[in-house]
């Protein structure tokens, strides 16, 4: 399972003051941590809330930044599809994600082509303009719509991550299944696409949020969940990923679960 | 999900020594914090290796011993038929469960009947005499064994709970995915008959078991598990469970996770 590192985000004050004080040193030990840790790829999103001119600029500094400490590849994050474009323009390399489509027309047209030209994974969340679907067929109708866009534009279905999209449990209790359901649909209709998961919202409002997390998480796993986007640097979280790649069988002899617990990664 | 408690076992030397020297106490408090922790059956081994009529003795006491503290129905565990005839004349109460039968012919004869004297239901294990199948196959063929008998004696297989059995991730890394497997094939094939799982020997031989457990567990209860057996004590292993029944949508509100966490009865 891909494991996108998701701490470089200027959501977070700290990040967004590193970012202001191009305090590079800071966001790349933050870039190692992650990688050490077991980050397949890193999100970075330089969106501070002061416009789509800084963010551009932000967003390149970071990626250069991040890039000049680690080879993994990055998952480009913005609502804003110009500092994406720009950000793919000057990013090396060949294998970003861009982080994220959803089924609204306008973001489609103005991503699937930077998808192609770039040879770009796209995550995909399965909601449009009029928010987030409360139920299984109206996300589908949201993977249908970008699925659909994203053969028009010649990108191939394999290059897409959808998300079906984890709520907070305590608003919906239904909305565990919802999301779980969706994921099974997903892996049955679209066999080639990929999915992925931003797994905290689904805890949100709730005391051991961890807990809730994992919960989610490893039942995904077992519907088939390709990637997840998350912190690696929680050692318990990473855990519980490589315990249920042990349950599932894909670690054989548990080499990998037994070498991340001799590295210290992995805590009770 | 029913909850099993599995403390009050002989096997554990503690306990043996209790049941040795009649320390009811000891036994009464171990049952109330079980009960207190969430469990709604507990389960009662006194097989001390003191041969069948010692145990006989040893687990008439038990009974009463755990009867006279706490309301919840008994689980009556042990490898000697004659000692689980004894026990269920001697239990009060019409709910117990017997602990266990296999597919082999000569337990199946001496308890079904038994079962349905005292309207007991049964834990069935999924192998026979010349031990547990390696394979889905192997174990459904024990099911269909154990059921066609069960329903020859007249036991309603919404009394039978069929435990797939988890064996050993370090020995063989395919026994998560057979476990599963066979339990999502009872689930489909036999719909009536109830599910259970013996969860620790799944991880023997690893480090942190507890994560290896509970990512079984979690998995298991995504297919369908209808009950497990374990420690409740383990206040970690039970916040993963409420949490898995809020991600399932069975806990209206989150109102019995909260309370749980009040109570101080979970632990990330």
């Amino acid at each position: 399972m891909l494991i996108i590192g998701e701490r470089i985000n200027a959501t977070s004050k700290r990040v967004a003051e590193a970012i202001g004080q191009r305090d590079a040193s800071f966001l790349q030990e933050l870039a190692r941590q992650q990688v050490d840790a077991g980050a397949h790829y890193l999100d970075v999103n330089a969106g501070r809330g002061q416009g789509s001119e800084q963010e551009e600029v932000d967003l390149k500094w970071a990626i250069d930044t991040v890039q000049a400490a680690t080879d993994v590849p990055l998952s480009i994050d913005s609502s804003d599809p110009r500092a994406i474009k720009a950000a793919l323009a000057h990013y090396r390399g060949n294998a970003a994600i861009i982080n994220s489509v959803n089924a609204e027309e306008g973001t489609l047209a103005a991503l699937l082509p930077l998808a192609l030209q770039h040879q770009a994974d796209v995550i995909a969340l399965t909601m449009d303009d009029s928010g987030v679907p409360k139920d299984v067929e109206g996300r589908l109708r949201a993977c249908d719509r970008i699925l659909e866009r994203a053969a028009a534009y010649g990108v191939p279905l394999e290059r897409i991550f959808l998300d079906p999209l984890a709520l907070p449990l305590s608003v919906d209790t239904n909305q565990g299944m919802v999301t779980l359901r969706t994921l099974e649909q997903i892996r049955t209709r679209y066999p080639q696409a990929k999915t992925t998961l931003g797994l905290s919202n689904v805890s949100y409002g709730l005391p051991l949020r961890g807990v809730i997390n994992r919960a989610l998480l490893l039942m995904a796993m077992y519907v088939g969940l390709d990637s997840v986007i998350l912190d690696p640097l929680d050692a318990r979280l990473m855990a519980h990923i490589k315990a249920a790649q042990v349950v599932l069988g894909r670690d054989p002899f548990c080499k990998g679960y037994l070498n991340d617990y001799r590295k210290g990664r992995l805590r009770e």
